[in-house]
């Protein structure tokens, strides 16, 4: 049965990294002593091994052995290995890139089916959707595809961000960008607002936190649905 | 000798279309009397003969007439055909995507190179720069490669945005965008607020507009230079 947390941050505004969510990941990861870590989305250009120390002292608090994927010979196997997983944030074109170059991408989504249960935030949520597509990131990377997981029959934008009122910017906002998006591409895009996630347990999906987030459909308007709504029809 | 407007935006908030640019657009096409528009950008996914005309409609206001690109069977011999060429925004995955497509990129290094008066803005700006790398936009469309036009030695940001001052959104700003993509590459990237632009006469560049841009250089701080800046030796 899958088992699957899609957070849109990592960290919310003044508070710790996953400080907000750390009563959800005590129970998502109750039955599990050790986590493999996907630390190839590098925030800011971290390191592999700065990122997994940081996620490490996050996960010891709550009595879980973090191992970052790049400690592995076998990153492929390892995940297929792995108790627990969890995919931070970053850049992802970049996480989408090192995935597909090292077999993980596949693995991943064998691993995730099988039900190991998976944490994912901002880069690591969008990776969950059927394509990265609806990223926010810059493409600093070529990666050979934009499919990803599709362990939701949808698309996340992670970190949705309403219109800034009074805004005289002329750029594009998150919602015009999905619009264009949707003139392509039918699937619908959850855009979930900073301090909400999806929660999958099998064929269920639960939006968590205590935001509304804002849904996407092709041809038309955006829907707004309430913490605690059931998505599992979206598709 | 390359003569190129790369422009941040096409609009000023409150202001009509290209309106802001018209006294400089007016010295750039002096000696035209056409022009053929690159409409492949569809911002919000409007039809090319709709943004075609939307684009008319301001040229024939300094007496240049209008063709859309689409309107051609042989799109690249259009190119270098024309007296002028403008590029408007819209979504850069699906411009780059549409030029590589119809064998216009090629087609249009040529004619730029050759001095063809060129007009870029947003997307079309974004494609002067040697990649489309540091775009602004949702990656909606995948195309056959990030590599662009590189009439000029370095990377654009259009429609540059400053970090929001006490902004709670821990989604990255502009600038750590930036800073993530020189993690991978060494070319240095004009940030270009919305109202300037940037005026290449062959191997001449200057900052045009009343506003400073901002110059992203791998391994150093950003720089802010002033209206009317040198960017000739920027590479």
């Amino acid at each position: 049965m899958k088992k699957i947390i899609i957070a849109s941050t990592s960290a919310m505004y003044g508070g710790k990294y996953l400080e907000y969510l750390q009563p959800v990941l005590q129970e998502h990861f109750k039955d599990c002593s050790s986590l493999v870590f996907i630390p190839y989305a590098r925030p800011g250009g971290i390191t592999h091994e700065a990122y997994t120390a940081k996620v490490a002292e996050t996960f010891t608090a709550i009595g879980i052995n973090v191992k970052g994927l790049h400690e592995f010979d076998n990153p492929a196997q390892a995940v297929l290995d792995a108790e627990a997983l969890f995919t931070g944030g970053g850049n992802t074109f970049l996480l989408v890139n090192e995935l597909y170059n090292t077999g993980v991408m596949q693995a991943l989504e064998k691993a995730v089916h099988a039900g190991t249960p998976y944490l994912g935030s901002s880069a690591g949520s969008n990776i969950c959707g059927l394509t990265m597509q609806t990223t926010n990131d810059m493409p600093i990377i070529y990666p050979p595809s934009f499919k990803t997981l599709g362990v939701v029959p949808f698309n996340i934008n992670p970190h949705y961000l309403d219109p800034v009122e009074g805004s005289t910017h002329m750029g594009e906002t998150r919602e015009t960008r999905i619009r264009e998006f949707h003139v392509f591409h039918r699937q619908p895009v959850v855009g979930l607002r900073e301090g909400s996630w999806l929660e999958v347990k099998g064929s269920a999906i639960v939006l968590g936190g205590d935001r509304h987030a804002r849904i996407f459909r092709q041809g038309q308007e955006p829907e707004e649905v309430a913490p605690g709504a059931d998505l599992s029809g979206l598709k």
